[in-house]
């Protein structure tokens, strides 16, 4: 059993991805692609995917799904997967229709598959900088607007993990919360009545905090810009009791100590409110 | 007169700045925000917005109607607006509202604040580097899906232009148009043919291909990939003929010593392709 | 802090409110009220709502949006509040607004509070039988398609607990998983692999299944179709080291003696599958 | 020509039911099934319903329509139909699907199939009770918001009739259309002037009321409870002159006796506000 | 009680006509307005709505909502309502505004008030064209997709009549159900047996027909493209006994004669499947 | 290369149609077709389609996609296409397909392509107006709401072209933007400071302040209501620098001389603000 490498259970539904295309087409086609006129109706094209660049691909079900609703005798064959390491040069897939759907789809299916690829690209390289180490790296809920569950799908293509989808399926209790509550151990007894389901997660600022927190109880601690010492140090003062997370401004060069640290967890928002789009290339053969 | 700073016109309807920030909440807080019963249901507080880093501000719209959206009774006023240099430590503007929806909507609208800072702030920079020179630095079709028209609106916050907005409001004829066509004229004349109000736009890839442009009196010639030395030879062949867009892996680096070239407009991919967002913080005063 | 009572943090955002009253009404009104011509378009009215029998309150929020959609300037005063028991012949509230709009939306908004307020009710029931033992009762996904969160917020509002929203915020493993993955202890350590923070439950069908599933560290246990004497074995056979669930075909005749038996939570389908309206009565007043 | 077993007729179009599932399974998938990355992807598996109990099926569409939007190449066959009365035991389709989607969506059909057959079921008993006497048992509009069509497809299904679907499809002259119209002659006249393709049906609490309305030319009279007495003074008075609807708190207990009293039609709110779902059961086989 | 100038009651709920004109402004406005800009942002205007033809009036809510949403502080002052008849030259309305707004709603808010007060003069003229004759003159399903509320509101505002709204609130049995049914009695019955509160309608070709129809009871018979001579012959025949429906390319030179044959009713595709906008002005005052 | 009659690329993409008819359908179907039942279930049936008068079709993807959506397994056969002119009598198409379905979307179909039939048939007669002349048949932003681009459609497959599609895709200066500028040559400055790539055009209402435009170096001039005197003086005073587009009133009795003025464009209100629907026929066999 090879879970870490089936991504599809992390993909959207068929309708949500062709919703969301339809969305996508809708701003890029408008009221129609002025320049379609230019080729023949019923002309059929061959297009070749490559990458130019070293990448981890992710968006191919949206990629497909745009060529799809412009004409759907449309053929995809992909010779590379989600989660897959592609390196320059490298044929990710051939596609053949219509001339025009081809066309017409090109940016936005691109759009996609470049932004996706870009997030899965970077995720892996926070998974490449802590191999071998007993950390997740997780993302955030700093997302790009309406793109949070396809950002969530590259970060896993990526190798990450993901955290919080977002309000409604965790506790995270933040400073006013526990000002509102009146302390740590009271917010936790709050939060412990609420919901018995979910992981209630409680961020500290200080190693003063955190010993309320482990006193009070709390099976997940977020330690808030802590250095890589006080991290050390709450390591050892856990004890192994909690699950810690560390989080505030990390990056590729410093992961790897804060990883080092032993601390369980790593959540980055850098892997998902940055993009950087892959340099892909869709050459099409003509007529 | 003064246009260049009057942004507003170029800020979507307040009802489709309703409909994005109504999908991004339920995007985010789903069924429910399940950290908000911790805090007092009647209880009020007062956040104060500030930047960490220099940058220019965009998306103050999109940041208070996710406010608006959870408690209508909210007040923001604002120390700074869109399209202008923020500092580090710069006051931006103080939020009083309901304390429950100022921490359920501040992920939200921090997003959508910094995504959209972030790609003025990338704009103000590509500005700032052809400062003086007459060329007009133009975004393009390379944008996120579903947030085009909030991008398109970022570039203008930084100071550049406006490409068309997608296939339908301007012609584009690129290889695959041409082959279908015939000939760079028969392309041309189809496309004059189609559309007379639009800008027909015609991208060649070497100075023989734009000699012929020129000769079937093209106004507006896309350099695709265009050394300098070949953009200088083509702005000499055009001798203020057509305009001349360059384009092509444009970068801060390089875009100055383009835009010497005497060129009028440099298209850049990045400016919307990649996204990094700015660090802005909230410091939500409590109850 | 009283957060047992504070129902306001589970109800929807006030713009999901709005969208699901503008659904209802559409379904109501259609084409237009075709008898509400009788009425002159400017007659304005008061209503008095009351309850013709003993209920739990809930559904005031949409019941108000009803009238609010069709009359802006309709007032509504409550006298009672979601999560109030309430007596035969208590005055609910008054309703102050346009004769037509009062005449077009009663149906929609009783129809509304009478299907809330009979699952606030029913789960009112539940509570009550398990008054003073330490047990959670938990609502279920057998829900009415399209109302789940309404119907969520109505268990709160009777006193009961809620069990996930979804299939997206926990992990339920049952007998097919555990067959895919090949053993309870493997299917754990799958679900454990994929998601560090929502809770994992396990459904067994057997005291030696359970005994698997606690040897392979469940932190939460479904018995499902439990019989009592089953029931305490797996209470004492747990010794405290797992929450464990009650299931299958919960009824008020027999919840107690379940709770008796020291599990932590019982799940019931019936309050939220089943639906009794509470039997309300708004009095329209006349022009 | 067997029109009373030809419900299709009263099925929504294959559009409004795909509609109306996609909402249902994205109120329950959300952002994604946690559980199902336990399954292989490419596996497939087999299902058996049957009904646990007897009742009348219904919502059969619906069901099929939840696995065909998850997995395109389901099958469904059918061994039982809508209206159709099943017995304990008894085997009503076999499914056959990719097992992720089969487990993602049974909770979600089985929510349509229970809840729909449980209206039919009881409308069934309705229709029972009064079996060989000339009167129309009729649904209302106390239905659950957002299910209305359904719900009266069910009623159908059951046996009983449907009154009408809202405000726009016919005119239901109540108290306060009276009061405002200054008579129940007035009130009559008005509604005739305004649509004479609907019919018009005027509301009376006591026979006098009713004399004054059959004088008026009421050719559909409601009876709002009246009793036995009453309902048989009625008949008589009428002498067949208009249609005898009879309303209020009606039930299986006293459905026959009111029916005996020669009235014509009997509307019962019941049939749709409250609602029992069918006990079924999905038998999934497994990988 | 002057029910025929009571209009409001068929105007739609007010969140129909704000969907419908988001709708508009979305598909005119789209990406923005691109002419806009040249207006300072903060400028407010005064604009004056004259008609410069005789008409009725028809869409003034529409009108409105146009600049309302563009502007929640644009103010509307009505000179003539909805229904009223206007002469050249005649003052409808003034309009206080931000000028952007009212300059981008322009067209969107013309567009509807122009095409629905032709419709409601076009109406208002077949009205007064059998003023004095006992007749109605109707509507039918011949409207422009996603336009039918809104024409058959202006059919009312210009002194006509309703027929159904769509398929589904009356029973229309035309030559094919009556071939399906087997005969004209056998559709009628098996009509009945369907539905008891819709009108039930039968459409005949001949006299023939008609005498069967009514043989089996018809209310409502629609007599297709009969000539005047046939129409006083079935008028003769039917003795009052059923109402009588004429249609079949009626216009404005026949109806008059086709009322004096004595048929209850008329309808008219015309009124709604051609549309003749009224010439209307929006004197812009400017800033 | 024929691309005037290459109209299918100026029809919306498959999705829109499919998204516009579904809507339609929704408003005539609504809760369900009445009449339907009369027909048995499985019944298929055969219909021609013929006109009754010459006109230029227009509209077949929208009739076709209405039956598709009612039975995925009917098929429509054309013998005549978009832009075809059709004498009376033909035949047009054969459909076939469960006869539920074609009775149940005949209306909506038939509504679709007789409106934008007549919308073509009227664009014909225009454009057949001014044949041989070196002019362009323009149509305008008065189109019925929510049918523009189906509208704008028509008018190129009636042989004349399309202006601008909304207030994003072409900037217009009228007399209110002028003022706010300052000036003609202001607002002609301003204009190409905010968008170089659409076609900038001015309004001007006499020969003085045409010349003013020609002066600033307007490109495109819009001569609002000028006589053919005022037109011809104008084309002499141009001298070919702009392209002069008359506009104001234009009728078919009047375009042709207004044409021979020597103008580029008349723009054509009438084009699209008012509709005279084609008489087709539908003839359904039967079962």
């Amino acid at each position: 059993m090879t879970l870490t490498t089936d991504l599809t259970s992390f993909l959207p539904e068929p309708a949500v991805i062709a919703a969301q295309v339809a969305a996508a087409l809708a701003e890029d086609v408008g009221a129609g692609d002025l320049t379609a006129a230019l080729i023949p109706a019923a002309q059929r094209t061959r297009a070749e995917l490559i990458t130019r660049e070293a990448a981890t691909l992710c968006g191919s079900a949206w990629f497909e799904m745009v060529f799809k609703q412009l004409d759907s005798d449309c053929r995809v064959s992909w010779a590379a997967h989600d989660g897959e390491r592609i390196a320059p040069g490298q044929h990710l897939c051939t596609l053949e229709g219509n001339t025009r759907a081809v066309l017409t789809g090109e940016r936005t299916a691109m759009n996609y598959l470049q932004m996706l690829s870009g997030t899965a690209t970077r995720a892996r390289q926070f998974a490449d900088a802590v191999a071998g180490l007993p950390v997740r790296v997780l993302d955030t809920r700093k997302t790009l607007p309406g793109l949070r569950i396809q950002q969530k799908y590259a970060v896993r293509c990526g190798g990450c993990d993901n955290h919080r989808i977002g309000l409604f399926d965790m506790i995270l209790i933040k400073e006013n919360h526990i000002v509102a509550a009146g302390s740590i151990s009271a917010a936790l007894a709050a939060a412990r009545a609420l919901n018995a389901d979910v992981a209630i997660e409680i961020e500290v600022e200080s190693l003063a905090e955190m010993a309320l927190a482990l006193e009070a109880g709390a099976q997940l601690i977020l330690l808030d810009n802590f250095s890589l010492a006080q991290l050390r140090e709450a390591v050892k003062l856990n004890g192994g009791r909690a699950q810690l997370e560390a989080s505030g401004n990390m990056n590729l060069a410093t992961i790897r100590a804060v990883a080092e640290t032993g601390v369980n967890r790593i959540s980055v928002g850098g892997l998902t409110k940055d993009v950087t789009a892959v340099d892909l290339s869709l050459r099409v053969m003509g007529g």
